[in-house]
Order: structure tokens, then sequence, then C-alpha cells
């Protein structure tokens, strides 16, 4: 790397300081840059800094937006007794995939972690029973991950609101074994809940 | 994807045609760039930008540079009677790293590919000649990678450098069993040569 110019060594460093990208990465996506056109380095860096400068989070749900309130929680067709809880804003793309939830959602912002000093202070829970209290929510829906963290904060979300608000529902995504998978993979907990909430065939 | 807005959405796709981006990975640069502070996402955009206009290719070799001469050809102390003649720029960077090799270097540019139309006036080979021919060249190390067009391309250079400069001694690097490799991983060319080649202990 010393024989390199120092704009490309800081170029490659640039580079290194994104997720998953490692020294050598780095180097492969600087030489891409380097044999760019100028309009295509132009584009790149001004899809980037544009893509940055107008996404910002809606008000009411945490989820990514270009405007203060974001297109789901504008879309007076979402059914507004169901808020879909999530860890983070990408969660909603991925349940907004299947296409059945006609619900709303809420972004946490993180789980409650007290290794790393996040409490439930930290995460958008008072905004969450803001909505729960105001808008006439009947279910809420806990799709957090289904590690130690998302249980703690399932268990902590599920005995706060349920004080609150006795008459709310609150629901977690059901565990199974994933299609695709091989049984002997699945982990004794999944197995034993699987085998519990079994379904007719 | 379809529910990020549309600017999240282009920064996406833009970060998706970085060489080995896949569209996950592409995401979590993405959600990682929408973290950072202002002044972080500025750095990393000039840093990009001041590498690609920085960065501009030697007169002489073809090897990255920040000016018309790179620091490899404009230092007196290199041995101007040898040049390693390498792929890519890249590859430059590679060979200085065990910091024995004291001659000078030559960037072809690629291999010759007929497949892909690739001859040999598509790569610089005539600076190459005339570089043999003007300085007091007297040996060209051919380091190309040992696969089918890194061969075809060396044989290539070889006859043709000797035509012309029937004094110029022609190497290319040696072939073996990389260290750290168990043998049952080498192949058989490699085997043969290594066998051939093999050194008193």
């Amino acid at each position: 790397m010393n024989s390199f110019p120092s704009s490309l060594q800081k170029l490659i460093r640039a580079l290194q300081t994104l997720p998953e990208v490692g020294p050598k990465m780095a180097q492969r996506i600087a030489f891409h840059i380097l044999m760019l056109e100028k309009p295509e380095l132009e584009k790149l860096l001004s899809d980037v800094e544009q893509g940055y400068l107008h996404t910002m989070f809606c008000e009411t749900c945490g989820n990514f937006s270009e405007s203060s309130v974001c297109i789901i929680c504008s879309d007076p067709a979402r059914d507004r007794k169901k808020i879909c809880v999530v860890t983070e804003p990408q969660d909603i793309a991925s349940i907004e995939k299947i296409r059945t939830f006609k619900g709303t959602y809420h972004v946490l912002g993180g789980l409650i972690d007290p290794l790393e000093g996040i409490g439930p202070e930290h995460l958008h829970i008072a905004r969450l029973e803001e909505r729960a209290q105001n808008e006439e929510v009947a279910e809420i829906i806990l799709a957090l991950s289904p590690n130690v963290l998302g249980e703690t904060t399932s268990i902590y979300l599920k005995r706060h609101l349920k004080e609150r608000f006795p008459s709310l529902r609150i629901t977690r995504l059901a565990r199974g074994i994933p299609m695709g998978t091989a049984l002997e993979y699945a982990d004794e907990i999944t197995l034993k809940e699987a085998l519990e909430e079994r379904k007719e065939l």
C-alpha cells in the first residue's frame, strides 16, 4: 500500500470505513472508481449525497421517509388498529416485501441491552405509548429478532404496555422451522415451539 | 426495497454498481451512510473525489501517480537495468511490499485475450519496446498471472522482444508450491515444475 500515491491511499482508507469493506475490497473498489468516466463518478457521488440529504425519518413511526410523515403512515388505506414494532427502519422493508401486512409500523431504534448501557429510555417507546393512546390501536405485533436482546425487549414491552393499556392485544411473530432448512439444524427451543404450535395439514 | 423513499433507493442502486457489492451489502452500506454525521459524509465524498481527481498514471511505466512520472520511475536509486512487467498498476504495490526488488516496472494494462478481442496492440507494449531501446535495460522480468492469458501474453512478449533485442535477458517468476498450502492441493503442473526446480536444503 505504501507505494500508492497519498490521495489514492486516502481514497482506499475512506472506503475501508464502510461496513464489511476490508483492505483488499477497498482496493478493488478504489481501482474500479479510478477507471470510471468523470460523469459516472459525479453521478455516484451525487446519488450518495442526495440519498443522505433527502432521507429523513418519519415523525410518527421512525421509518425512512422523504417527508416528515412516511408513505405508510400517510396512506389512508393502512389499518391503524395494528402496529408492527420493529428494531430498525430496514426491517419495515423486509415485512413490506411479503405484501400481506396492511397495518402500520413503529421503529424502536434498537433493543434493550444492559451490557451496552441501552435502557428502555434510549428507545422510541414513549412515542409508541403515545400512539397506542391516541390512535385506536387494538394490537401491537412485536417483530423483534428472536435472540436474547430481542426477547428481553419484547418481554419488557409486553409488561410495560399491558400495564398502561390492559385491553391491548400484544403478539409476536410465530416461531418454527424456516422453509428450506434441514430439521437437524433446528435448535431445541425452535423445535419445541414448532411442535407445540403444530398445525393441521 | 419498494417501500424505501426514492432517493434512498437511488443511493442503494449507486452502491450496487461497485464491484462485489450485492443488494444486501449495498443496503447495509447505505444505512451506515445515513447514520453518519454530515462532516463525516463530506469527508468520505471528498476523499473519494480527490483520490479520483489526483490519481494519474505514470507516463513511463503506467503506475498510479500524482504527477506525470511516478515515485518509482523518478527515484534515481532504482535500477534501470531491470524492468518488471505486470498486468495492472496494483500489481506493483504487491511486489513493492516484499521490498527486495529495486528495479523499475512496466504496466501492460491487460493481457492478450483473443476471445475478448484484446490483441498486443491494445497493451502498452510499444512503450515497453521504446524503454528497452532507450534505457540500458538488461533484463525484463515477466510477472504475469500463471493462467492461460498470462502464459499466452508472456510467450508473445518473449518472442517479440527477443526478435528485436536478442541480447535482452527475459525471465519470469518461479513457479512452485506456495507457503502455507497443503501439498495435496497443488495442481499437477505446479508440482511437476516444483520438483524439476527443486533446491538444495
